[in-house]
C-alpha cells in the first residue's frame, strides 16, 4: 500500500466560490482509475499543540504500489487538476508513505 | 470517516534497535478496537519539492467518526504507547481531517 497525503493552504480559504470549485475539482480528481481509496477532508475539530489545523483541504489517496502512484502523477486528469486549481493555493505539503519492512 | 495522520521524527532515526521497538509499539497500538483502518509507514521513494520525506515513521488511522477518535486518544493502550515511545521522538506532527460538507 502506498499512502499519498496532500494538504492545501488556499490564498482565499474563506471564499465560498473557490471552496466549492476546489471541492468539485478534488471530487473529479479522485476518479482516476489507479486510486484504490480516497478521502477529501477539511480540518477536524481537534485542537492540540501537535495538530496542524491551518490547512484548507486535505486529499488522502491510497494506491496499491508506487507504480500506480507514479501513473497517477502523470495522468492527464491530474495535470488538468493542477492547471485548474494551482492559482488558488498558497502552499501544498505532501507526505508519501510506504509500508515498513 | 475521520482521518488521523501522525508523522514522527526520531532523535535517532538510524538506530536499528529504536526503529524495531518503535515499529513493534506501533503494531500493537493499531490493534485498538475503534480503529477502522491503519497504515504504518516510512517515507516513500518520491522526491519533489512539495514532498516532506524527512520524517521517520507515519501512522495513518481511520475512524468512523470523531467520537471513536476521541475514545482512541483516551485508550489506556494509547497512553502506554506514549509512555513507551515518547522519549524516542523529537517531533510529532498531526493532521486530522473529516469529510467536507
Amino acid at each position: 500500500m502506498f499512502v499519498h497525503h496532500v494538504f492545501f493552504w488556499l490564498k482565499s480559504p474563506n471564499d465560498a466560490t473557490v471552496r466549492a470549485e476546489f471541492t468539485k475539482a478534488l471530487q473529479e480528481l479522485v476518479t482516476i482509475s489507479t486510486i484504490r481509496q480516497s478521502h477529501i477532508g477539511i480540518p477536524a475539530a481537534t485542537n492540540r499543540p501537535v495538530v496542524d489545523n491551518t490547512y484548507a483541504f486535505s486529499l488522502l489517496l491510497m494506491f496499491d504500489n508506487k507504480a500506480d502512484h507514479d501513473d497517477y502523477q502523470d495522468d492527464p486528469d491530474h495535470h488538468r487538476f493542477i492547471e485548474r486549481c494551482s492559482a488558488w493555493w498558497e502552499r501544498v505539503q505532501v507526505y508519501d508513505a510506504v509500508e515498513t519492512d
